[in-house]
């Protein structure tokens, strides 16, 4: 016999794909729900700004709560516009006007099952709006309840535009429900009264909070422990119902979760997907759905860095293909086309597009040079094979020699006039990466509904080392959030537990990483990005602290790093490590302000939404100077 | 016999190149201001984070102030840090620290001569921060005041991490100056108490308004009406400081004001220049320096679109020869090249750049392929010739003949697995475009300090109407903010207003615009662009209406255009315009994404600072639907 949240499962099935559910589930479900009490939790994937996609999904879950009789259905905040939507109540109000249009209609539908719905309500000034919840029932909106108070933290750049409202602490509340929206329930005594005693003054019989809420460790592990505590505190079941899914650069990490009065948690949804679920939170009913292996440990151990990210690999994993399939699917676009070079950045972007978008709808495309090597071409089809995309190798030899040629002809009457020309310059290097890049948009360009992918990781952009109109090109870039020793452990984590095992070759595992775009004039081979830039591990902790402990430069030159322990660094080779690190940074400055789009799946990133640095800052001065310095300068 | 502002021009052009201040001019400004009463105002133009750059400049004119026996010096809000630092702080909280040593040895400098210093003041919390004003005399800090209120309608991104301060009622006032910082005093009630009812009760004798205040229409008009009332409603004189200079993005405007105790206007200085002013708001001693043509009539009447752009023009000029200037410099760059193709958007670039870096910074690439007529080839070289900025012709047929063969070849390949090639596609036009900037690219990366630079002008970007990794790839786009009638405009004017005159071909302004990308199959001749798009004098009408009027569809068909009175045009064309424009706009979102950076010039943009839309929002229906539609799609 199935219980209740396996037919839910089904029936979902059936509803994801807008097919009707079986009447012979329906009937078995109706039957489990008989007593008061049953609540729907619809944590949905929504599309920022598109009502009609918005609205039908609401509907759906709306019209099936009811079939099964459910007490309510509860979507999360702003369920019926998507988010975040940036400016564009600004200059586009019309967003507002209609979503009030959409908001009736969907009340119209309503019967006996209540449904409480987030959605942006319009103020009297026409390009702001309250972060709004309604309670439909009976074919009418019964009551709206307004978020009171707005957190200046947000990514979502949308402080200018909601507003908080301060106005309702006498509205009686509809059924028992004491309903919260997003964040307010941690600024408690922002307006003169705790809006929780407020509402267990007004007899709430169930706590309900419909948020926005976007992946962040550190939120994650407040909101586990926050919500607990306050369903103790008060004595009463809490509910948190969220979004699941990517907008653009933010993943709404899911997990609505349900506590019972004495605090315990007894219902919690999947991560970051979307969900339906039932559950009975007076009388204890639910499913605690697993965590991504390693969550729950992340949330509480987070304190020094570690080259094993072992734990938090199938998050990460999975997030990066939902990072990737919700762009795609929401901007309308099914393919994507890059390049093969046999090494691990390409590779593991190939594997996430398989994922993502299914191995047809990929093209790897290998585009050896003269520097290229036959074991990276090797590599890059047998990767290809592997993972079963679509292959095709296209030489640029010719178009590098046309180019280079072109070029130096150039150059010779540039230097007539400016005698500045660099003795050794990346010139030919970055015409490889750009010849390339012109071969993915040249694709993208000619067949439809395809985007080129930008290979770039997070490392590297910290380093500059990247082409700017080459490899950190493209439409979206699936790994510009991870670092290179991240990203070699997810690799391997990919041989071991994907599906089909073992797709990416060992010899691109375990090489060591270069651009392959020039040859090392010592060794004759093509250069190592370690010996041009530094360690990696040594790299990736540089970065971690700064993100993560803001750590300056004198605390990383005293920091004992995991590459110091196992590796013997003199303190000159770490300052020059260092002040390299500073100096590629500060000129990289320009390279994260024209970053594609990439989804955010680290607490930090150098994504604009979480962290915005001027480019002319670029001067500024890291490592400190003495007050004798400064003494010699002002004088 | 010259007069103290005479004097003071003189003093500033010896200290703007860090010239000593030659003596009869320091002891006759001397003998001018032997009075109490005269104050220096410094409207500089700082580096955002380059503390030793600022510091340096500061000292310099504490030391002149000094030596002409000013009463005070006065520096803007921040002067000491620049602005914007955007979320630096945050991970790098040694920009605070180093500060504070940069502001004690400002304060060993100084002597009988008030400094007053704006600066960002470490809070307990490391990486947050006070906009504070320092008084600095006799060698010690004398006093710190506080911003007691943040805007959070900041274009800087810093409200995470500046903390409003509350506690400063009781604090006695230094000399009578009754300091506030920056917009703080339109917020006069926020905290229980009006800040100048509270400074004036304190005896204030001059009301003094430290700021870093960006340029908008908008808030000058605020500005001038707003300090000339507040000098009148105290009775007290008002003296506000500003920044002046570009940084990134952000121009601001300067226009420091004195007014004297009756509200009347009795000092302004440039429009977004820096200067060194000497005042005295207790006599009334000032000059009002004129603003560039036009502006004030702007600040009172902006309420229609009109085509007449003229009184505008000189303010964008120099605005955008600012813009181009400072972030060369702030950046540590010194020359441009960029690709002359003979029409309106790459000869404005071209003055710009000549003005702004000199004309030997300079090269104009021409960059003909086998649709380039010939007229445009001698319009480049001819432009050139006017300005004397550096010129060469670099064809690029063969690297298009070459990239076109391979290209070719490759979508040969890729049909095979995916028959989804569109019959009709960009690809060649946007290989034409793509070579060109692997041309300026590769210029930039061979020679020293160079950067290339993205002509695309607004009018384009709205309608996507530029090549990713094409034209609209640079290190800078100095027209990204002007519509395309405007800069016909602007053309115009330089040709009238520029020193040497008539430096653009006349036959650049008279022709229609097109990229010279493809042929017209219609007429054998290269796309006009207004063909392929509409009218831009109908575009740029939409773009101000929905920036400056937030008009949506069906405002703006019902709209009476200024090319509606000169055309005729049916509804079916509007219609047929309208829904292009929404369309092509949401399509652009993703190239908006990725410009590269240029200053705002305009009230609104669609820069991110001013105007950030995610991506993913693409599907918005900016039309509505009726309440009908909704029902048959919700039922």
């Amino acid at each position: 016999m199935r219980d209740l949240f396996e037919l839910t499962e089904i029936a979902y099935n059936s509803l994801k794909y807008d097919k009707p559910v079986d009447t012979i589930v329906i009937n078995k479900i109706k039957d489990t729900v008989l007593s008061q009490g049953y609540i729907g939790i619809a944590q949905i994937d929504t599309i920022a700004g598109d009502l009609e996609y918005n609205a039908k999904k609401i509907a759906k879950y709306i019209k099936f709560a009811d079939s099964v009789e459910l007490e309510a259905v509860i979507f999360p905040e702003f369920a019926l516009n998507g988010y975040p939507i940036g400016d564009v109540t600004k200059r586009h109000n019309i967003m507002l006007s209609e979503t009030k249009k959409w908001l009736s209609a969907l009340a119209e539908l309503t019967k006996k099952t209540i449904a409480i719905v987030g959605f942006m309500e319009q103020s009297s000034d026409s390009s702001k709006y309250f972060s709004s919840v309604a309670i439909l029932r009976y074919g009418v909106v019964q009551q709206i309840i307004r978020k009171s108070a707005i957190s200046y933290k947000s990514a979502c750049c949308d402080i200018n535009y909601q507003i908080p409202y301060k106005e309702q602490i006498n509205e009686p509340l509809y059924c028992g429900y004491g309903i919260t929206v997003g964040d307010e329930i941690y600024n408690n005594n922002l307006y003169g009264y705790n809006i929780l005693d407020n509402l267990l003054h007004k007899q709430a019989r169930l706590l309900i909070n419909c948020s926005a809420n976007t992946y962040k460790y550190n939120r994650q592990m407040l909101i586990n422990n926050s919500y607990s505590y306050l369903a103790t505190t008060y004595g009463k079941p809490f509910l948190f119902v969220n979004h699941s899914g990517a907008n653009d650069n933010i993943i709404f990490d899911g997990m609505s979760q349900v506590y019972d009065a004495k605090g315990n948690l007894i219902a919690r949804a999947k991560y970051a997907e979307e969900q339906f679920m039932i559950v009975n939170p007076y009388q204890g009913i639910g499913k605690i759905y697993p965590l991504p292996s390693g969550l729950s440990d992340m949330l509480s151990d987070n304190a020094d860095f570690s080259l094993n990210y072992e734990p938090d690999l199938e998050r990460v994993y999975k997030s990066l293909v939902l990072g990737v399939n919700d762009y795609f699917s929401k901007c309308g676009m099914k393919r994507a086309v890059l390049g093969l070079s046999g090494g691990l950045d390409s590779s593991v972007c190939a594997v996430i597009l398989a994922d993502a978008l299914g191995k047809e709808n990929v093209f790897g495309v290998s585009m050896p040079s003269h520097i290229t090597s036959n074991e990276s071409k090797s590599d890059a089809e047998m990767l290809a094979n592997n993972l079963g995309i679509n292959f095709v190798e296209a030489p640029i030899r010719s178009m590098i020699d046309t180019t280079t040629e072109n070029l130096n002809s150039l150059f010779i009457e540039v230097q007539k006039k400016w005698n500045v020309r660099y003795k050794k310059s990346f010139t030919p290097d970055n015409i490889q990466a750009r010849s390339r890049a012109m071969f993915l948009w040249g694709v993208s360009n000619e067949f439809e509904s395809c985007i080129p992918i930008a290979t770039s990781d997070k490392s590297e952009a910290y380093m500059g080392y990247a082409t700017i109109n080459g490899d950190m090109s493209g439409g979206f870039a699936p790994i510009a959030d991870i670092t290179k020793t991240k990203l070699f452990a997810l690799a391997r984590w990919i041989n071991k537990n994907r599906t089909v095992k073992d797709v990416i070759p060992e010899s691109v595992i375990n090489k060591r990483p270069g651009a392959e775009l020039a040859i090392d004039p010592l060794t004759g081979k093509p250069l190592i990005a370690e010996d041009a830039l530094m360690p990696y591990e040594f790299l990736d902790e540089v970065i971690w602290r700064i993100e993560n402990k803001h750590q300056g430069y004198n605390d990383l030159l005293n920091a004992n790093f995991v590459y110091e322990k196992n590796n013997n660094v003199p303190k000159v080779q770490k300052i020059e490590w260092l002040d390299k690190f500073y100096r590629r940074m500060s000129t990289a400055l320009y390279k994260w302000s024209i970053m594609p789009p990439f989804v955010m799946v680290e607490p930090h990133s150098i994504n604009k939404l979480d962290y915005y640095q001027p480019i002319t800052t670029s001067h500024i001065n890291y490592k400190g100077v003495s007050k004798d310095y400064i003494s010699s300068v002002l004088m």
